[in-house]
């Protein structure tokens, strides 16, 4: 018999039971919370939640000899789903950092050969080992902060051997880490150096060689595209993302980050599963996403990081009906944070979202968003036991108190992933 | 013989020795670095620092049963010194932070008797033990993100009773805590309800009954006012901080934070050793804090969790040769973090700080505007042991990777004080 765990006096247990699809509008706000809740785990997978004196007389009756997990009267969520994060990559960007700090624009330092370039270089150089070791260290990040699932894209190659060693890189730390990857192929993040003067020949590269050997080798379950008039122009968008659907990925879009080029309207006439950042977008894209059915996934660590104040209208996408998503965009340049509660932060005082809103955002939403709504994003019975015990008894401190690490425990699949030292004091 | 300790193997140590001064301009960049460095500890204090070869040949020579702290090619840094919180209340305001996000305004929601007034009703209800308890949760979180000494102002009490409470929960917290508190007397913080119609009263209590007895009792070291137009006027804040100047106080202010009052322009007439907020002070206010010598207190938290774009101008405070503080400013309405890492952040996407000028004005500088620049804020022979092993190899990781928390291991007066759990991957 599976091994059973029992989390008891839960000051709110965070279930966010409902419709089986992403929620949208005042749903939004609606966590199903369940006060002095508790919740049975049977192996990986929840088995019930409920009040507490229910869950302990079934415990008693049926699993006698359950772990029991005292929760202390803190509040318990499932673990966070970052829906976009580019998390394999080799040397941080702290100098660009500070020459951003002493007034360079990140787009004065890519011209120059920095940014995403500086990226691809020094990870382009490195062994599989060397990225898998690097990887390592942000899922603890990411476990640390309570997050249990990420979308992991690649797209610091720009070659079909560094693309694939990426994306294999990806998998090996989905084995070997507590942290649940879902991988994207990211070919389309930026043209190479070697491409300038051939922009056509790399686009071939992407559809004609990276395209069928990550879909051979079912490395990658999304394709995403870099999608701006600077970057990848509506047309190589859509050439690109089209292959990738034959190829049977799912879609997803970098749109309208850096101006109003189009990424929005692209993704809808696509049906895209997502598209992501939107800073830039207007109310007829907001409308065409809308019929659509695309769900927006806003980034607004890398305007924060950027030192910007454009955040994408939340809510006026979520006054459209969209069902949102929101994510950490963790990366080395634009958005060097791993923590979703800071996304909860920066969408609660800069986004005038309700913490509510964000919780949904960033947990059953994003898990929809990546298809696999039925197995996380909440605590349901018989979905995967991903849940976290906050340091807190209100899950709106998670959006108030900033700049700290909230996770006491968490747990993936039912077993321990993370805990809190004990203090030093 | 007193114990001993050595750190060795760190890859920056970061020590900021230098002139025995608060340090101006260009100095605020220079850390004083010493790559592979070393340091032994004696007791409570910093016996030598130096490189690693140089500090293990004295090991070997004097202290051959020195315990040895191996960090793993690390940063250490002085721990932080925070040196404007306001760390000892009852209760959280998480539903005002809600309301906010919802579209009410910090003014709107003081005016309905919230704000200050909502922290003061719950602190006025707890006894000292209980207040006690709530700080020391936030003492573990100050110590988590890697700050080793805060000061702490009282204020939430508002009646004679009520403040000393606060300042005696303090002094516990400093005598039980590893972290040490620097107390500061706030009486002045907010008329409370009680004398809105008597204002004139409310000053006399706070000058003749308080201040009195705060300082027969040595609970306060500083004395500090909340001038602004709409809370106490340049004249009250006038009568108020020289009332406590006459009772041995060194005085602080909070200045042009809602707007140009001129909060700034009296720290400098009474040459208060601070001047706190300033996010409204014009080119007049910054030459008066310079040719009086007063230290401003930068908070670019509060700004931050306010959701506003206000800034204080710390560029053209640091051209204009003024000894720049940064502080988290910790409270539960305006700024919700304990993190001197997400100030760092702040600084330098915000204000256009480089990440050694915001270390620079959150250890050493900090220290002497607490009047313990002797003490603490660096890692000099002399100094009390306080540091911190960040979890990163370039001290420019603790302002670019944002929302985590950095330190690995935490020491106070040559104790550890916390400690990261080892991952449960």
């Amino acid at each position: 018999m599976a091994s059973s765990l029992a989390v008891i006096n839960c000051s709110q247990l965070v279930t966010l039971n409902g419709p089986a699809r992403p929620r949208v509008g005042a749903e939004l706000r609606d966590l199903q919370i369940i006060n002095d809740g508790a919740m049975l785990v049977v192996g990986d997978r929840i088995d019930k939640v409920g009040l507490r004196a229910e869950i302990e007389l079934l415990i008693e009756n049926s699993y006698a000899d359950s772990e029991l997990i005292d929760a202390g009267g803190r509040v318990v969520m499932p673990g966070f789903v970052d829906a976009h994060t580019h998390p394999v990559f080799v040397g941080t960007r702290a100098s660009e950092f500070e020459e951003r700090a002493a007034g360079a624009t990140y787009q004065e330092i890519a011209a120059r050969g920095g940014g995403i370039q500086s990226t691809v270089n020094a990870t382009r150089a490195a062994t599989i080992d060397q990225l898998v070791a690097a990887g390592r260290r942000y899922s603890e990040w990411f476990l640390r902060t309570g997050t249990t699932t990420v979308e992991a894209k690649s797209g610091y190659g720009l070659s079909l051997a560094d693309e694939l060693k990426i994306l294999r890189a990806i998998k090996q730390l989905d084995q070997e880490t507590a942290l649940r990857y879902v991988p994207t192929f990211l070919g389309a993040h930026s043209i190479p150096p070697e491409y300038r003067s051939r922009r056509g020949d790399y686009i071939s590269l992407i559809v004609n060689e990276m395209l069928p050997q990550v879909a051979r080798e079912e490395l990658a379950e999304f394709c995403d595209v870099f999608c701006e008039e600077s970057v990848f122009t509506t047309a190589e968008s859509r050439q690109i993302l089209s292959a990738a659907r034959n190829h049977g990925l799912g879609l997803r879009i970098h749109a309208d980050q850096l101006s109003l080029s189009g990424g929005a309207k692209l993704a809808a006439e696509l049906r895209t599963a997502t598209a992501d950042h939107l800073e830039h977008t207007d109310g007829a894209g907001i409308a065409a996403l809308k019929s659509a059915g695309v769900q927006p996934v806003l980034l607004p660590g890398s305007v924060y990081a950027l030192g910007s104040s454009r955040y994408p209208k939340a809510r006026e996408m979520i006054d459209a009906g969209l069902a949102l998503v929101l994510a950490t965009d963790f990366n080395p340049g634009s958005s060097p944070t791993p923590s979703m509660p800071m996304v909860l932060s920066l969408a609660a005082t800069h986004m005038k979202m309700l913490p509510a809103e964000s919780v949904t955002a960033t947990t059953v939403n994003a898990a929809y968003s990546l298809g696999r709504g039925d197995e996380i994003g909440s605590l349901e019975a018989g979905k995967r036991a991903d849940f976290v015990v906050h340091d807190c008894d209100d899950y709106r401190d998670l959006a108030y108190f900033f700049g700290i690490e909230h996770p006491w425990k968490v747990f993936a699949g039912g077993r321990l992933a993370h805990q809190r030292a004990s203090s030093g004091q």
